[in-house]
């Protein structure tokens, strides 16, 4: 029976690339995912799955309930776009302004679906439950699993696993690691507060353009001098906006950011030092300033047992597949809280197209679409091992 | 008769009050003044004025012929508004999100106004001739003086003569110097091309907001380096743009300001040191930049004869005031390019409410409208003045 | 025979807190220890063990060979010490000013001293070959190490093991790692060539403090921006000297610092980083630059088994010690060179003093002796391990 | 007469230069020059002028009484050098390792000695006394003026004059101001305390190069930000020093600079927002630091008269001459002191060598040499002018 499902998955491949490149044309950004989540609703009603919609925020769960008796385990695909304008010239470029599937979350979708599909077939002689988990927000903290969980609506699972295609890794290539796998992701808001005037007579003004450059530059202290260079840690400053006018020197600023870290001390000490140097900042200005950091997704720590299931059994799924165990990654993602309450495992699918190369989140950012299938082999070889494991 | 025409300027007070605070609650930005141009066309047509609108723009010229020969003089009144969002509470606040007469460029249109309907009455006694100059857009170069002067309308015009509502100095003062009076004023806008990328992974990307910050910190050396001590200038930011969201590293920065000097090889100077510092930010960081200087407005030099006038005999049009010759200051104006065609002089009527004290620009500007009072008798005393200088 | 001489130890050690304090009084920095290399030739001139001076420079090699047959293994103490201004008030304070045993080599060479005398008694009984390696100039590349190495008077040694009493670990707990133990450190030098002047002409000049300054700021963002935040990497600048007098705009700027690093390849990148922010720190000013990065001592990397038998054994020396496995440290080490050409490992002896802790290379810098005599045990049950193995 | 005694400093050139190069060969800094006075001293006793030395200390007064009577005016030089390394490669550079007459008072002397020499066969021709001032110590405040002054010495002169040999006039050229003509000079020092520590551990240290370094990008702000741009003002950091070796991190950093001002209020302002800058820098690293600031030399205000007497018949003494009135220049002078006593002028005389031209401290700076010859003859020729009006 699985090779007979692991063959209709590659069949499949022509509608999940289509599904793929229909949502990358209608990216919603985070908690703002209302089209999007009727899309996958239509699509289970099309199929004929039973789902629940509206699942913490827009999240959508759909259950398959095989013939023969086994675990239940979640597959999670997360469904939300990022606020870029996209510049790629494909056929399939976003069509909502400001918005863009950057990240790749069009795929996880349309390779869940996929597998949804391809799997109704075989339902009667499936092994326990899949739950397919489609969540929305996982771009912008508190995210959308939180609430998913919160729900109360997967208590009943037995394990989870999900996936990101990654286009620092090779198409064909599966990573994970055993342990620590992605950084904690924090969020934070700086508004310093300076007095504004006209742009020829600095001297009655408090110059927030001028506060704010000393402030992200003396940031670059945090991670240079003040955090062990044994441990790991990344601070960026995502926006900077300042100012209405070229010739009005502007009264405030406003910063946000991201940080990154495996350790709570580590998380610690940064929010600190960074309090520190925005306070001696203004200090020295005359400014004043508001300071959120708001702590975001815990790391995400995979379950040794469930991390190797997906390490060592793979290549059951595609014997043109190879894995990879990796040093963890500073990117976040909510994934985490899935593992703080069930078994399971998080791991990227190689995706990489080697002659268009952008990092996640960057403008040009696309993915390798064979990855759409190796996705969907891959979770339902999860599925299956996990099993097979707890039979 | 001027003592009488003196005294209905006195009595047009509360009207003058009621035409800047309707033009304050309707402040339309540079080059936008459609609907303020219309009002002040439905002023002259109600006092009965003849006009022409569309002059150069948005400009509006009315002209009141004296019925006694005489020069002709241009009094002018600017009436833009700026990209501010006012934070006064008061009744009269500006209803135009995002714009606000913050320089009060409304008190300066009700006052010309408002000497226009005093004058009325006195038409046939009147020597010369008086062209009333409502200029659009003074506040963005390239502004609206030059289109106006271009437009060939204020060709036969003998001198002309405008003030500024000033909160620097206080009500009753008139300031002015028999030479240079303003600074000359540029615009600049600096775009910086990083590449973004995923807030943990700076090592990916070139970080646009750290070099923005980086070269708003750098060129600060330019005045408190490079500039020769003991030459003026200012070099301001206005704005600075960059990023979309807190946790994808922005992939360019986008920097305005502006640029103030008295002197074209500190003008020059400056250009040749921001380059320099522009391109070695670059350097430093593998970015690249363009750099566009706008040279703005030329200095205010007010012609000594015109402006010995104001100095010497302001105090006739109202025996409460007080005249004083002050440095320079570093604001530009584009009523330079009425001196550089006609011999007049610009002034400031001191309008500051020192319980209320905001400089100009400032979204918590204001001032005292006695000032609208002051700024009409001295425009009609310098165009009487030049009359009898003249005759 | 092996308790006895553990004992013979113990007794020990109020002769070699008496070596180390004196040792600690005169201290004499890298490559100018000819007092000290003259202190150690008395020694082992007076206990009566051969040896060889001016081995590689200030080097001292003495050999005990036992009257069983063995392993010949080398066991290495540094001698030097640092360019500080002790701050200590301790009876045995530097009498040497400007320099000072800020690191704890004054400890080294007495534990090494003391051992030598404790086990002279048994030397008939003992098992191979001890080489006490007094080595000269670690604390500044290219070290001494190296040279004493390229003498070729090792050749014929099977191992070599090295302690370092380290003060961020307790008393009593010996520290190593099975692998990478401690960073590659480099030495940079950057000498910033701008134009001096008068302190009132800034603009007739380009200010080296300044450039300096920039720079300083600017290359915090090598780690912070630059560097993979899962890779290891230190950049510090140790000195900044410019200028003569107050009132003279300096001509000049010299920086010297430290790069530290696991990675070749982040070694590689840091040296591209920094070359491309002097150079671009430079356009930005005009100023010129020399930029010389010396490649320093390579990581040192324990030999596994060795190391493993510090970690597994050492407790048998003395059942007061704990032993445990850390991640590596940013610090260097020449002793990198012997593990390049020898089996072996380096670990740390804890010492610190809870009540006056300050790091190494701190003007307040001081150990607990009670670590002199647990480096002296270990360092001979580091041999006695490794006779055993190789019997 | 006076034709004679010009022709007289004419056929001195020879001697002046003479001397000149010696004091250049042999330059003493600030207050430690004691050869240079012993070696006016005996050109005194040789010519036979009667002097005292020791004048506030190693000040020397030389007084020729004329034959007829007259006021008593005061002639002055300074004679120290600076600490500088000369780079310039003549026959008379320096032989004192680190000490430069960089400023041309090796001139100054050279010609007031000139002159003494040439006057004295007309002395009893002249009208009044000349006191010749060879003042100590003008370059480090609190200089030798004031303790001359102090010493009671000059209470009797009823004027005093002075000049300075100028590289940024041409040779022949005679500037100065009827008012203010020079800037007032302070010397400020800033000692930054943070945590020195291994090069390795950056985050057990408070960085002081990277503090000191922020501190002086931050001190930028000061004049292009906080300063009135129609004000005059500079802050120079003339001095960084931190650090004692590569691999160490610096627990402290020193700087030393000057401001000079020509206004009370933006000093004060200045001296207020230093504090603040370094008050927050170490806000925000946790340092500490110390501000001593210590107003200098008052501004140059020469009074207008005796400045116009330079201005007017400067020419008389040498109609190749021309003079100049110019804009104040930031240099500081305690010449200042004398003139705050009694009536007088300060003045330029132009010394320019256009093929090679370094400004004044420079470590390349010279002279032309023919200048000496106008300063001997201007400084006489305001005593004769300061005679014949005040007769």
């Amino acid at each position: 029976m699985w090779e007979d499902i692991f063959q209709a998955i590659d069949e499949q491949y022509e509608q999940m690339v289509e599904t793929r490149r229909f949502l990358h044309q209608y990216p919603e950004v985070s908690f703002h995912e209302e089209k999007t989540a009727q899309f996958i609703v239509d699509t289970y009603e099309r199929i004929g799955i039973p789902y629940e919609s509206h699942v913490g925020g827009n999240g959508v769960l759909a259950t398959l309930k095989g013939g023969r008796p086994g675990k239940t385990v979640a597959l999670r695909a997360d469904f939300d776009a990022l606020p870029i304008e996209e510049l790629n010239d494909v056929e399939y470029k976003s069509k909502n302004p400001g918005a863009m599937h950057a990240c790749g979350h069009d795929g996880h979708t349309a390779a869940l679906l996929g597998l949804a599909e391809s799997l109704l077939p075989y339902k009667d002689e499936l092994p326990g439950t899949i739950v397919f988990v489609h969540q929305h927000a996982e771009e912008y903290a508190p995210g959308g699993a939180k609430p998913i969980i919160d729900s109360g609506k997967l208590d009943h699972v037995d394990a989870v696993f999900g996936t990101h295609v990654w286009v620092n890794a090779p198409t064909g290539v599966i990573q994970t690691a055993r342990g620590p796998f992605m950084a904690g992701a924090d969020r934070f808001e700086i508004t310093i507060q300076g007095r504004g005037g006209h742009g020829a007579q600095p001297h009655q003004t408090k110059d927030a353009v001028v506060i704010g450059s000393q402030l992200v530059t003396q940031l670059q202290q945090v991670v240079s001098r003040r955090v062990d260079p044994l441990k790991t840690a990344v601070l960026s400053v995502g926006t900077f906006e300042s100012g209405h006018t070229f010739n009005i020197i502007a009264d405030s600023a406003k910063l946000t950011g991201t940080v990154r870290t495996f350790d709570p001390e580590v998380q610690t000490l940064i929010i600190e030092e960074m309090e520190k140097i925005i306070k001696g900042t203004c200090v020295s200005s005359g400014a004043e300033y508001e300071f959120n950091y708001e702590k975001g997704y815990p790391p995400v720590v995979n379950h040794p047992e469930e991390a190797g299931l997906v390490l060592d059994r793979s290549q059951e799924a595609d014997p043109s597949l190879s894995t990879e165990e990796i040093e963890p990654v500073m990117a976040g993602e909510d994934f985490a809280y899935y593992l703080l309450e069930k078994p399971g495992a998080f791991y990227f699918t190689g995706a990489q197209i080697p002659e268009h190369y952008y990092p996640h989140h960057h403008p040009k950012f696309d993915f390798d679409e064979n990855a759409l299938v190796h996705a969907a082999k891959t979770l339902l070889q999860a599925f299956r091992s996990y099993q097979e494991t707890h039979s």
